[in-house]
């Protein structure tokens, strides 16, 4: 039973605290630490980041080494893209809503950010289509998996005419994946860079899949692209993070990837299914996108609603809302859009959070 | 004995491989990563960093704690210094030679970069007046402790009068410090900080006192600038390498940094006296720098000699150097200049490379 002065937090998408690997990540860095990984990893090296977890990954994702970056986290990939790819005034097509963080990295660059109207399918295509009847743009940022903010999945369908047209047009497609070991039911579908791996960049990390902590992104690209943002690296940081990619490295050598994605899978589906649960019965009339996998889920509030308003009235119940506009390019299009991440809170937690919520969208608006 | 065939590296500025601390960083890190702090720097967390090395150092440079901020590493809080207070277009002065890497992030800003030439005992003070009556830097960044590239260290007077033009003018100082604990010689100067904390940006680091490979930098500085850049660290990263930070904490806190500095300035020390022997006997003639401290001393070539040419010849006799023009703000002014890093090559590897570099300093030109 929770009580009401207890605070329900749907604000930051961050993973559970209890799902971090301690003691197995703490004895993996014991042996990083040991003998001659020990001095590699503490000295000055590679910026593209340390050789075996590279090699790994290239093996993973059947590239090869030189077309693996790895960086402290995917965001600052994101930086780098962005010093190396883009001069001020270029045109980004991302969704709208999309990742707010990657909004405000090419807003530092100076990029025109347009927006594609997001449904529970994918991007709009219609839209895409007319955009590029009129201009070229340089990259087009999505994610396909489990989207952040929304939570929908691009339909088969729509990934392959999202490739096509990027052919046709000369388009860089970068694809934001972290979500996607992540998904709890359903069948896994075709990555972009899967479906054009000559004009994709794959951009992931490990922050979802072991812990944020161990501040270990990479990007799988056309090894000249990785060889660009390489430079960038070194001119930002000489060095990234070879303790946490030594320490992934071994974990993942071990065999200790695929049980702990099984262990993320079980506990994070059983979180989906309950705050699922919960809007379904005590938000009926809610418009919502149903995800399969990842972090959060999204939901549209009714004509007359705004999140801000929302935001005020949820702290006099102590729920903790993210006022949405910052996840649109175009902010004013994100008024009723509310972000639910559901994977740092009990099942519990979910359904007085969504208790919460109902009463006050119900509430006549004062 | 040291073989003809064995190449000498005079090129990065690197600690010595058999300096780090493996065994205690290795026990630190297992300490950090049970129980609740393990979590915790598991999790996303403050873009500002470990909140309890941001208050042990505080403690140590005697400020509060909301004037401190961690980076993975100092280089790239110098990138946040830059998107945070410099404009396209803005003046910066640095010294001639200085850091090149700082110079490549300047211009990334698209700052204006001017340089004071070097002096042994610091930056000639007339062109820094001659500049400050014709406009005001937005910046004013300084090595003052055993700079790099040169091993200079500016005097005290120099220094107060510094700190008076810059107090007159209203130029923010940065100063670069991470080689200012390993002082092999003489007194301790007081710190651009310690004269006008008030103006200065202290950029240092544990990357040369205990391992780069902890990718833990750090600067102390006002209270709002330190606000302004942990927006930029978070808009980048979101989060510092915190297990790198807990983990210097934890070795700090065990008192283990101290008898650390002691060991590393009785093996440099021994460093620096080798190659200054070395110089003195085996190229009298040459005009050169003779450090305090740090990792590096320069040598100004003979008139009529070139770097680039030098490292040519200097490659025929496996000896590897590094062209100075990359220091200097105008690179032509760089042609003479040559840096030797001292530290990660021991003394008969240091008379060995400056053995080999007489044979081809005297060698007559081509």
């Amino acid at each position: 039973m929770i009580s009401a002065e207890q605070p329900i937090n749907f604000t930051r998408g961050v993973p559970a605290d209890e799902s971090f690997p301690l003691e197995q990540l703490a004895d993996c860095a014991t042996t990083v630490l040991s003998g001659r990984t020990g001095t590699q990893v503490m000295q000055y090296g590679p910026s593209r980041g340390y050789a075996p977890l590279r090699e790994w990954l290239a093996a993973c994702h059947s590239v090869s080494p030189d077309q693996v970056l790895l960086g402290n986290g995917s965001l600052q990939l994101i930086d780098f893209l962005g010093l190396g790819l883009l001069q001020p005034g270029d045109l980004v097509l991302v969704e709208s809503p999309t990742y707010d963080r990657v909004l405000t990295l090419l807003r530092r660059r100076g990029a025109r950010v347009l927006g594609l109207p997001l449904d529970a399918d994918g991007p709009d295509i219609a839209a895409l289509e007319e955009i590029l009847q009129r201009e070229t743009p340089k990259l087009l940022y999505l994610i396909p998996d489990f989207q952040n903010p929304s939570g929908a999945t691009m339909s088969a369908a729509k990934r392959k005419r999202v490739v096509e047209l990027a052919e046709q047009h000369g388009v860089i497609l970068v694809e934001d994946a972290p979500y996607r070991p992540l998904r709890y039911r359903g069948e896994i579908l075709p990555s972009l860079f899967e479906l054009a791996p000559h004009r994709t960049l794959h951009l992931t990390s490990f922050s979802k899949q072991i812990s944020p902590g161990v501040r270990v992104g990479y990007m799988i690209g056309a090894a000249d692209t990785v060889t660009r943002l390489a430079k960038m690296a070194e001119d930002t940081y000489i060095t990234p993070n070879l303790l946490g990619q030594a320490t992934v490295y071994e974990f993942c050598q071990r065999g200790l990837l695929e049980p702990q994605l099984d262990r993320l899978r079980a506990l994070y589906g059983q979180r989906l299914l309950a705050i699922a649960d919960a809007l379904r019965t005590q938000l009926p009339a809610a418009e919502w996108i149903e995800p399969d996998g990842g972090f959060f889920l999204s939901v549209t509030l009714p004509e007359g609603t705004t999140g801000a308003e929302l935001c005020q009235r949820a702290a006099e119940v102590k729920l903790n809302l993210s006022d949405g506009c910052g996840f649109f390019p175009n902010p004013s299009d994100g008024e009723r859009f509310l972000r639910l991440p559901f994977c740092a809170l009990t099942p519990e937690q979910l359904a007085e959070g969504v208790h919460r919520l109902a009463s006050i969208v119900d509430a006549p608006s004062s």
